[in-house]
Order: C-alpha cells, then structure tokens, then sequence
C-alpha cells in the first residue's frame, strides 16, 4: 500500500497559478497524461492548475534527474506505458521531483514558466496505448438493480459473491474525454415484435465506472498473488461505459455484451496515480452476515483493510435545451467508489489466476458503481427503473435513455478532512445523432 | 471476390526444393508471416516448402519492385500490420511478384538460394500485433450441440439465426503454434459441491476454429457494408481456442466466457491469403426452410454466392503414451469450414454495424467448426458429449477432456481438383501441468 508522505501535505502550495484552492489538479494530485500543444506533437505531461508541465522539456532542463528522469525517457514517443511498465519505484521518483520543482517554494519555480502549456490550448490524447481492455461487474447495486429486472427473486445470479465477474471489452474504440460518441445502430427485438430490427439503439445509456491502468504486468502462466496486485496498478481514470440498451438485451445470449458496448467507451485523460489516492483508502466494506468469504486466492488482509478507494463520483447531463437555457448540467446521480463488492486487488488477482497475462497499459473497468439508492443510480437503465420511470431535468424536459445532443460527465474527487481535494478531470462526451 | 488466375496454375512448379507435391506451401500458397532465422531478428517471410523466404532481402537484391516493394517496406520491424493495412492490392502485386520469382522457370532462380532459410531453423513468430480479438460463435452444428446439453428442447437460442453471436477475447494471450499452454486454475462449482473449488481444471479442452485477419480497418463510426467487408480480410489462420470447461461453466453468467479462455489461444503462424484461398470458394449453404433471411445490413448476394470456404479440417492428439509407444498422432475428427451459418463477410459488416472500428492485425475467430456428426466434432465437451461417453485413442488409452502431455495440432487443407493443395502449417500446442 502507498503511505502518506510530505506530497500530501494539505498546507503544500504550488508556483503554478490556479493549482491550488478547488482545483482538481493541486499540487497534491499530479496525474500524467499525453497531451499535444496547440501545433505540436503528442508528448508526456502532467496537470497542475489549469496548465499542463511537459516532463521531457523539464528532463532537458535537468530539472527531473535520476529515477524520475528514468520514468520520462520511458514516455517517450506519445503514450505512457513504458512508463507504466517500470512500476512504482520510478512513478514515485517522479512525484516527490515535480512535487519539489512545482512547489510555491521550489528553488526553481522561476524556471517552471517556460515549461508550461495552457491546458485550455492543448489536446489531451488517451494516456497509453490500450492492448487488452477488460469490463468487470464489481458494482454490488448495480448488478443487484439490474439483474432484478429479469429476476426479481434472485437479482444476483449465483456465482457473483464468489466470482469477481468480468468480460474482455473493445479496446479499439476507447477515446478520452471530448471525442462525440455517435448513436449507434443494431439489432434489437422489441418485445411487441415477432422479429428483430436494425436501425438506431432507442435505449442509449451511460454507465458511471472507475478505470484501473496496469503497470508491469505479468508472464503469461504466472498469476498475480492478491497480496502483489496493488504492484500492479498504475493508476485511476473515470470511465464511461455507453450502452445500448436494446442492443445489448437482444444479443448477449450465451456470450455477453458485444456491439451493445463496443461502439464506444470514453475516459478521463489523465492517470491520477495511487500515490495521489492514497489519503483516500479505506478498509473493503464488511460483507453482509451470510455472505461467503472469499476464497483464498482473492484474501489478503492489507487488501481487506485498506484496498477500497471513498471518492464521491457524480453524473451530468446537459441536453441541448438546457444549454441553449443557460442552465448548468443536471446532476442525475452522486455515488462513491466505495460500492465495489471486490477491490481493484482482487479483479488483478482474479484476472490473473488462470495464467492470463496483463501488460502495461492494458485498461480494467470496474463495472458500474451505483450506490444504494435511486440518486445514486450510475446507468440510467437503474435510475428509470428500465425505462419505465422517466427523470425530470432541471430544464423540464424528461429523460428514460439518452437523447441526440445530451453529453454526459463524470466527475471524481477524493475528498477527506486533513488533506487536499484530488480530482479526475472530466470525463465528457456529447451524443451525436446516428448517421 | 478474389478471382482466379495463373498463380492458380496447378502445373505451376516452384524452384525451391519441397515447394511441390505434398507440402503445405506449394508456389500456388506463398503464406505470409513473421520468422527469426537461428540467431536473427524478426523479420517478414513467406513459406515456401521446407523454407522460408527473407522478403525484405528480396527487395533488397531488387528481386521486388514498385506495389510489391511497397508490400514489404510496410512489413517492416517485425509486424505485418502495415503491410496489412495496404489492402489487397499491394498484397496481389507482392503475390504475382513471388509466383514469378520463385517459379521453376523464373529468370532469376538461381538467385533465390541466398534468400532462403530452412524453415526447420527458423523461430516462427505472431505475424502481427493484435489489437483486438473477436470471437464468435457460426459453427452451428457446435452451438447446436453444445446448447443441447443446457437445453435440450431449445438448443439454439431466439437471436442465433439472426444475430451472428460473437464475443471479445483476450488478445494478449494469443500465442504461435509450438509455444505449449499450461493448464489454468480458476474457479469451479462441481454439481456435487454446494460451494466452488479453485484448483486446475478438470476438463480442459480444444476448440477447432479459422481465424481471420484484418487489413485496412475502418474508422469508428463508420460501419463496413457486407458488399466491402470481403476486403477487410487480410488472410486467415487456424485457432485453437483453448478452454475450461469447469471454469466456463460457473463464471459464464451473465458476462460471457472470461478466465475459462484467457489464458492461452494458439494460431498457425502464417497467414494464407484469400488469393491463395479463391479455388475454394464455395457459395454459402442454403438456410434450412423456415429459418429467417438475413437482416438487409448481412446480406449480399455475391457473399452468398461465394462467401464461404471448402477446406478440410482435422485435429490430431497425441499423448505422452503415444508418442512413447511410436504412435502417429490420433485423428480425434474431421470437419469442414463450411460448416458456418454466417459467412466471414458478415461477420465483419454485423461488428462494424455500430460503428466499432476494426484495426489492421486485428483477429476473428469463427467459432468451433463443427460438423454435423460425432466424428466432426470441434471440441470434446461435444465428442464427449459433456464429458459422458470417452473416445478410445489407438494407444488404448481414453479422454473425456485433456490430459498432461497431450498435444492438440489442427489441420486445414484446401483440395479441389484441378487446384494445387494449399495447407496453413500447423497449429499445435503440448499441455503443461498447472503449475
């Protein structure tokens, strides 16, 4: 586990202006990312404020040296997974010199202008390139509201306590926060109907997921032991896992999601590092009486104690109307990272058991995380209750599935008294008509 | 469609000793792959007998010129992918060029020695980096027999004949024929046992399958029409897409296949063309009366005039008893690739139909292609018929699932009168104890 150390100091102020106050990029937080200046190249930065830092010019500069100057040369050529492939030693090098170079009182943060982009003026591309991308399904309510649609007596089918559930998504069509997500066609078969049809998803959803990046990785043939995983994890995104309703009902009989999911799924751009999530561990919540305990290849007791993250996560929605009303986006729902029946550990664990390799920069989702209630929904096929109980904007309009023209956030931010509040970045995309 | 011309030429001879007669790779072949003579870099080949041409050489020695120089400066550093995402003009340009080039009677024979390398000292590598891997699930005859035995009324479900089923697997993975795959651990629920186990699995087994590889791509967002998608294929490959049964069975739902296939798929290691295919083109098979017509988006009528592949398919075992008492491997089943309900083309239109981009070097599998009878069974969770009735092997010895030191090689043979034979080389693989 990653220990509270000085670049958790709440007192901590950068050079930077705008990094401090409500910001989600403090000095305390320190995510990486690939970004492109306005006619530049794509190359390794981190956030701070509201400006991006290039590592390589600050290398150059022989402002970052030794371990961390090692973790920028591995960034190199305009994804991070070299960088992630090296693990924590690097990772936390880095840290502790931007930390020191960013600080109000580094001794030099009059150096630190010349390294800087606005980040209202760069692209933000994906962080590393994705090789496998696997969903999981830990989200407790979530899988309890939605297997109860088909199965009001026994919403969750019997493996789930016992098997931390997963499938292999589509790494191709993964885009960070920004890029439109265009409505997709496919087959469904509405239930009035004898026969299936194919034409634009009526039933377009969000799922409100935390994104895991692996860091080393490990030898095809040679599982992860629970008690190492947290090794393997290089950082948090958020991660939006659109689905289509319709879609996905009609084909995921015997072998899952498929084109209900494939078409697109988007991220938070930056990796907001375990050093930075550290203040915000906390212990796996207790199963319920009767629950079985996991088996023993899924238990480590660190993990049980401190392997769970408390971030308050939130879902918008801005509709055409409302924006052309001047209306902020409407929150739809607020839930917590904490509502995950398996902790990060345990999928890595899981995921590896059978031999499966995992490489750097390969992408886990930790499936949807709603909480317990109905504003705490993270799809709007639990939030409508299946589409049969609309939602009310703010803006009047009613909402059971997505519209052309509604963009969706999520937004994370780890928050705890004694320490600076982390956040994400957004996570965003606009829905665009099909075509 | 790919047509027929004189590289087609039966009578045609190569040059290169054990190019003719029985060998996989006649001149009429010309597989395209990735390969390390004894101590060198990986680099681009084509097979041709018992050897193995350097195409960058070649092109050096200036033996390749213009589309097909193209062809091999794209291949480059190891990969095909950028030799792939050409397409198949470059592909056909670089085909007539090696069909002239190592032709018995070719102007430049006596310079094609120094070209070759034994295949037999040769490395063979993956031909590609695989983004993604789609898996699905056309062979009827295997999900007819496997759904019997959940569903004995209802062995296909209401989507199949409408819907080609398919899944995302796990493409890191995916490994060349030679490299042995070690039997998983995971997770399973015997029906005796109120409670799951995690151990190795009990009932590991073999699926029979064709792979097909990607060329150009499409952007996501814009779907490949089933009248283009025949020239999204790059080549095909067999696979055996390993799998646990006991772990398959209790993870399944409601998320699909995960662990019970992620941990190893083997693949022949070149890539046979669809010009070396074009002899043994087939029109698909008519659907039986009463089943639904293709989905306008799924259907072409030159796809359904000569969408599907006559190619035998075989799958040998032979066990550690057999190989010691001499015994050649044992013919487990015979099948055929015709044996698909949807053809590769529709594959391709149903997975881009949502806009999911498909990237030069991404692979498909088709799914067991089994055939209609217990001896063309794909799997043995099918010859067994769940693990119920074993097969008795000639070294005496009997199998429900595999066993320790069994080795599993698939087959596929194009034979046509009046055509070459064209093999794929084989897709083999020893099973390791768990470890």
């Amino acid at each position: 586990m990653t220990t509270i150390d000085h670049t958790h100091d709440p007192a901590a102020r950068s050079c930077v202006p705008g990094a401090d106050g409500h910001s989600d990029f403090p000095i305390q937080n320190l995510p990486l990312g690939v970004f492109s200046p306005g006619d530049g190249v794509a190359r390794a930065g981190v956030a701070v404020g509201d400006h991006i830092l290039d590592l390589a010019a600050a290398r150059d500069a022989g402002l970052l040296t030794g371990e961390a100057a090692r973790a920028v040369a591995a960034a190199e050529g305009g994804t991070l997974n070299g960088l992630l492939a090296l693990g924590a030693g690097p990772r936390r090098a880095l840290r502790a010199q931007l930390f020191a170079l960013l600080s109000a009182e580094g001794p030099d943060r009059d150096r630190v202008p010349t390294l800087l982009h606005e980040a209202s003026s760069c692209s933000l591309h994906l962080p590393a390139r994705i090789g496998d991308y696997t969903d999981f399904f830990v989200g407790i309510h979530h899988a309890t509201n939605t297997g109860r649609q088909f199965r009001p007596d026994q919403p969750l089918l019997p493996n789930y306590k016992h098997v931390p559930v997963g499938y292999h998504g589509r790494a191709s069509s993964i885009r960070p926060s920004g890029v439109p997500v265009r409505r997709p066609h496919g087959q469904a078969k509405p239930p009035h109907l004898d026969a299936p049809v194919f034409g634009p998803s009526r039933r377009l959803d969000y799922e409100l997921e935390l994104g895991v990046w692996i860091g080393p990785g490990n030898q095809q043939g040679s599982p992860v032991p629970v008690e190492q995983a947290a090794g393997q994890v290089a950082g948090f995104c958020l991660l939006n896992d659109w689905s289509a309703r319709d879609i996905q009902g009609w084909e995921y009989q015997p072998l899952g999601p498929f084109l209900a999911k494939s078409f697109a799924t988007t991220i938070s751009p930056w990796i907001v590092t375990p050093e930075a999530l550290a203040p915000f561990r906390i212990p796996q919540p207790a199963r319920p009486e009767g629950d079985p305990a996991p088996l023993p290849y899924l238990l480590d007791h660190a993990d049980q104690a401190g392997g769970a993250l408390d971030l308050d996560l939130e879902i918008r929605l801005s509709t055409a109307a409302s924006r052309a009303a001047g209306l902020p986006p409407h929150r739809v729902a607020r839930s917590n990272a904490r509502h995950m029946y398996w902790t990060v550990a345990q999928m890595i664990a899981h995921h590896t058991s059978g031999g499966c390799n995992l490489c750097p920069g390969d992408l886990l989702g930790t499936g949807t995380l709603s909480g317990p209630d109905l504003e705490s929904c993270g799809s709007l096929l639990e939030t409508s209750q299946g589409g049969k109980v609309p939602i009310r904007l703010e803006s009047g309009e009613e909402r059971r599935f997505l519209e052309d023209g509604d963009e969706v956030t999520l937004v994370a931010r780890g928050l705890r008294e004694g320490f600076a509040p982390i956040g994400f970045g957004a996570c965003r995309a606009l829905v665009l008509p099909a075509s």
